[in-house]
């Protein structure tokens, strides 16, 4: 069912300066700062040969990511995401062997345009995991 | 400098569980488990399309991840890698930078039988980063 690994995402908590250290310091392809303001963050994507990294800042009040840099003010990685085919279909699946859709279960538009949704990190080893329609 | 993702590390709490959760429920290529006693894990690898994740689980006494996962009970992301051509011009590189790198500073054969090193969390937004010369 799952596909390619679309990215990990980290949220930091110096968008500059960790854009800035992958780009000088790691020496990868490190893109500008966007912000996605229906989803409470601004993204700095950084292109890798096979995948991408989502260096994540929260943006407004209500951002998902401030919690997770209360409780881990150094930044930390925040979730994985898998690409699959069909999210109804996988949505389902998962449904039916007991594993918990965050929110109300309908897929959202992710920062990508294409419909995500996230799994419970519980049910998955401590992972929050999102999964991105391609 | 850094190359592909090779792979995301999750350590996990009941490996079996795991492996059969990512191959029965998230329908991925799942191998069999790997005791690497030189590294202190058990490790079960999911290939995907692009990229691999790796299980971890502790093996012997003094296994590395033992104590992530008694602050993680529920498991967690342990760590990510990228590749670089040449570990050495990279551990220079970065040392060069400020930037920490564990250990004596030396590479290490990893798991997968080519030379390692991991950076300091601290130094890349709470994120261990191995880099693999592969």
């Amino acid at each position: 069912m799952i596909g390619r690994l679309n990215h990990v995402a980290i949220a930091v908590p110096d968008l500059e300066a960790a854009a800035t250290q992958y780009r000088d310091i790691l020496g990868a392809k490190v893109g500008d700062p966007q912000d996605e303001p229906d989803h409470g963050v601004t993204v700095v994507f950084i292109e890798l040969p096979n995948t991408k990294i989502e260096l994540l800042y929260p943006l407004g009040e209500e951002s998902p990511i401030a919690a997770f840099l209360e409780r881990n003010p150094a930044g930390g990685i925040h979730h994985i995401c898998y690409e699959v085919d069909d999210i109804i279909a996988a949505r389902d699946r998962l449904k039916a062997q007991g594993a918990r859709v965050l929110g109300n279960g309908e897929p959202k538009i992710g920062a990508h345009g294409k419909p995500v949704l996230f799994l419970h990190p519980k049910d998955f080893n401590g992972c929050l995991i999102e999964l991105e329609q391609v």
